[in-house]
């Protein structure tokens, strides 16, 4: 519904452009990933991470303007053996590499969400921003 | 591995019987998937009730002491077709039908969160509690 | 308003006592407490530290039948001083010590979520039950 | 410490500016606090009110680039009184009115997320973006 669009854009500052608002669309992106997600109890099951993968990416797909939203889980950092009923983890930034694809207008950011080991840290950024 | 469940029950009260530690365990099942879940976006995709279905069984299952969690999300009151970029909705304790099975001893535990209109309420209950 | 209580009693199996109704409502509170708040960002500030505790508390003391919800955040467990920009970290079930009392009839519990080193595992147990 | 911010760096694409990188870190906070905090149990309370502001505020903050983070919680919009154990609501982003300012390089950002009548939905805006 064209109206709506239109509705919401006198919110904005004049002043932000396709590339601006594009980018920002990513970050809420992440930032809603991240929040919404770390902390559920995972094991290294084929199925549940699948599955996981599955419900993240589908689910944040609908927010606006959104292209694409690719979430892998890596599997390998994660435990693959209960050795009793306390022993499960728990779902951390670090576990995730999402990359978010958005559009707006006539600008394409490309932002991801991975764990950099140099800074021990889960960082978000804009690997591409473009025109079309 | 019996030697860590030995060394957790020290911190329970004495008195404490396997339907009360049945029953407690079902809680904070009930508890954990409601807080975790709820407020993610969601649309009526057959693809995403599922795979969210399955991550939230296969995660909330790893718990100790469940035998199972059943998730049903009710996509008949989930929107079904999106008009404009800002419409979708997020997850809500009444979308969900929740099962979880526990077994601590010899007793079992059946509890449940559902949404109840009567009361207009997403209520979690102990549907079934038995000595076995 | 007595008439909304009596209409919940009748989804609960008949056979649960005053102290499981206790204990149930004492692990929701639990695994509702973790879920919703481990994963925001924090820092060893004193104001912060209080804030969070006191929102915490009087937030979870809202689900029925809770009688208080004490909610000490391990302040020594984390990071004082920030380096650079991305230099703190987030809330995590081991900087958590919550207590819940409920009560439900003639019964009272005691509840306990802490982290438990011997285990290196934040541990949610029945610290006390009794009939009043 | 600069070396890591140095560090960061070069994960981004080439070709952000300054402006583009204050408002990805505004969408990143925003996204982050309605994920974070929608679902809790809340009440027309005014410390528990406060307390909570507060304490979204302060977390908040701490993520990279942030100036201020200033949080309303309409208090209008909930429930002033219980008139049974199951009646309270929960935090949900129409109650939110979140300004965070941010600082990137020689530029600033005001994101805002507020609910909009018009259009029903929890809008998450960019409200000014300048180069200072």
């Amino acid at each position: 519904m064209k109206s709506i669009e239109e509705a919401v854009r006198k919110y904005f500052d004049k002043s932000v452009t396709d590339r601006e608002r594009a980018v920002f669309e990513g970050g809420i992106a992440l930032g809603a990933i991240y929040h919404q997600f770390t902390g559920m109890p995972v094991f290294k099951d084929k199925d549940l991470i699948r599955a996981l993968e599955e419900a993240i990416s589908k689910s944040m797909r609908l927010q606006p303007y959104r292209e694409s939203v690719e979430v892998k889980i890596n599997a390998d950092m994660i435990k693959g053996e209960k050795s009793h009923a306390y022993d499960y983890e728990t779902l951390k930034g670090k576990h995730l590499d999402v990359t978010v694809k958005t559009k707006y207008g006539n600008a394409k950011a490309t932002v991801r969400m991975k764990y950099i080991p140099e800074i021990d840290f889960t960082l978000m950024y804009i690997e591409k921003l473009e025109k079309i």
